[in-house]
């Protein structure tokens, strides 16, 4: 198995500023190629760190990825370090400084004696164009550990390393491709879905990772030989069947669309409690407009009035929070827009407004596909961002169920 | 100075299906106490592997903090490895177990074998209560470094460690209270930052960190000397005034929420590319219906004209993507909610939908407050997310220039 190392660099993810998602975006798509990823660190803009944890790599993994540090600024260490931990020196390098000359006139930025420091890079190191900012990434050899090095900026990392980074590591080693199956369950207990495992027995050649999340759980597999993946898979399905979602890794909301597009339907959305998150999930899928109109975010009593039509004394008898405000609100958008699906919310997200009959994370959810309508009241526990998310995620595994049943 | 080293425990995060939040989450918290973190790391479910960073962390660390591998599942091996780098053996822990009973009868789920495993902790640990799950914390001592392990859902380890870790934490060690000072910069390029804070010059008690993020840049102070440390920030912001937003270090809405308030005006939206991101982005903070009253979601243009009235020929004309077409959303959005301050937003997120006029990450922003009106063209690099986000904190940014102009 080859192994591999992901440093992400910069102080400000050890001083918690700053959350490092490159990490996992990484090893994600090195897993898809079978790359184990022994070891993940934060580390700080120190050189010793930084040079202890690359001379440890270079012992136990086949090549080093590293994020961050490459910019114009004094912290930025992370050509000479690489440089030095290979026994190198930095060289200044052409190509690079007139990409860093090119990408600032381009952006109106005035040239400054601080981005030299980008075009000082190891010497004899393959280098990595960046279509997408001033800073190169490069790769030294170190004694048959590689370190490759890109930059910290997400948007210009991933570019960097589909186009040059991932077909530069494919030429250098024999990677095979590993099967993965992500099985999707909404709203079972985790030790339920342990026991159903424990049962069917995991095989050997399957690696089995469960992870619970907000109303979900996921049941991660991953394996050489996809035939007894998939058998494992099925079993294991076979005994959870009730809570089974789908075997796509996405978000839910993909899902949906998915749906909605193979029944050239639309969906319109009236959001209180989540305001807007629900509108925002979805929109974040490109091509979403072929699936959905846009929606209400009626935050305040009075907007769920005057947008759809949400009867005051409804609201004044029964609560903003309450089955009938919420059948209001999914009528009232569905009538408005004319869409054949429809998604209502209304609920107590908190950390205040909670009562004793409607207590923090109180919520209902409405959703409507043609004539078929689930009003559900729902009581999620955990924080205001927990509240809401689960919330929509309710809502959208409610309306896949209806989406489903119309079939 | 005390040292710390933050570990996630779990394969899935080396694997890359999930990102770790609570490294950053601690790391953020513990900063503020003057505890240097130096070892930031994720680790696989194998036991080696985390035995060999305990011992490592023994050496280098006052403390360890564990996040994860706490439940109730055949992986979770988090308290056993932890006893075992202190050489010690774990042992059923009545209460414990108790905990989980009651947990489980709470959430009416059915008690496991399984579930057994989430009662053996290490033998003469310290235990910490878990208010919101089943698995406990602990602390177990090993030659003068403590290990201290939390589960790893961010909900239950949040309350865990603000209630009870940090306590036992602070009782068992000196810290200082390092000050802390945000200095938020909107569209400035890193380079004109970096050499403002050269200029200046970094006095030597305070850490400088900058960090750029999707049309912001934060320059991040640190320092145990606060009249230092602001002198220090009032020169910085001397130089880039144009560029300054606020010492505000939350999120943008943050500040509009507070301005809202404290003029006594509310706020509405009109959203189309960013799909109620915006909506969201404001929901988000406890208590903002008092400055927000919600807003439309137009994502196609049957909404932009049958919910806030813009006109056919406008968009056929200029575009759905227009300062004409925005500017009948603002005014459209203005009109049916009476806010006194709204945002329309209208753009090309892509990845497609581009055209030679109009390419991916043209955006037309419109602010309004009161009678002041502002629309802007713009053009954002970047995919789809990065454009969306941008979009939205254009927005935010204009909105607090004209809030901040009315006063």
């Amino acid at each position: 198995v080859i192994k591999c190392a992901i440093f992400a660099i910069g102080s400000e993810l050890l001083e918690g500023s700053l959350v490092d998602t490159n990490t996992a975006w990484l090893a994600r798509r090195l897993a898809k190629r079978g790359v184990y990823v022994s070891m993940g660190r934060l580390l700080p803009d120190d050189k010793d760190t930084i040079m202890e944890s690359f001379k440890e790599a270079a012992e136990k993994c086949d090549f080093v990825l590293t994020t961050g540090g490459l910019g114009p600024t004094f912290d930025d260490i992370t050509a000479e370090v690489s440089a030095e931990a290979a026994g190198m020196k930095t060289e200044f390098y052409q190509p690079a400084w007139d990409n860093v000359v090119d990408r600032l006139s381009v952006y109106k930025i005035k040239l400054k004696e601080s981005h030299k420091r980008q075009a000082f890079l190891p010497e004899k190191s393959h280098k990595f164009p960046n279509k997408r900012g001033t800073a190169l990434g490069f790769a030294v050899e170190n004694n048959g550990c590689t370190f490759i090095s890109m930059p910290g900026i997400p948007y210009e990392m991933y570019h960097m390393f589909e186009q040059y980074v991932m077909p530069y590591i494919e030429e250098r080693f024999e990677l095979t491709e590993k099967h993965e199956l992500d099985l999707r369950f909404a709203n079972v207990p985790e030790s339920d879905v342990d026991e159903a495992i424990l049962e069917v027995g995991v095989p050997q050649e399957v690696e089995c990772i469960i992870n619970v999340s907000r109303g979900e759980c996921f049941v991660k597999l991953r394996s050489f030989n996809d035939a007894v993946m998939k058998d494992f898979a099925n079993k294991v399905r076979g005994k959870l069947e009730q809570y089974f979602m789908s075997y796509n890794k996405e978000d839910m909301q993909y899902l949906i669309v998915d749906l909605l597009k193979s029944k050239g339907i639309k969906l319109a959305v009236a959001e209180s409690c989540t305001g807007g998150m629900i509108g925002s999930a979805i929109t974040e899928i490109a091509g979403s407009s072929a699936a959905f109109l846009g929606g209400y975010i009626t935050y305040s009593n009075e907007m769920k009035e005057m947008m759809l039509g949400v009867k005051k004394e409804t609201m004044v008898e029964h609560g903003a929070v309450s089955e009938e405000t919420c059948t209001e609100m999914l009528m009232g958008v569905s009538e408005k827009t004319g869409a054949e699906c429809a998604i209502a919310v209304t609920g107590v997200a908190g950390p205040d407004g909670g009562t004793k009959d409607k207590p923090v994370g109180t919520v209902v959810i409405g959703v409507k596909c043609g004539n078929s309508v689930k009003i559900e009241k729902k009581f999620f526990r955990g924080d205001r961002e927990t509240i809401r998310i689960r919330t929509m995620k309710m809502a959208f595994t409610e309306l896949i169920h209806l989406l489903r049943a119309g079939t």
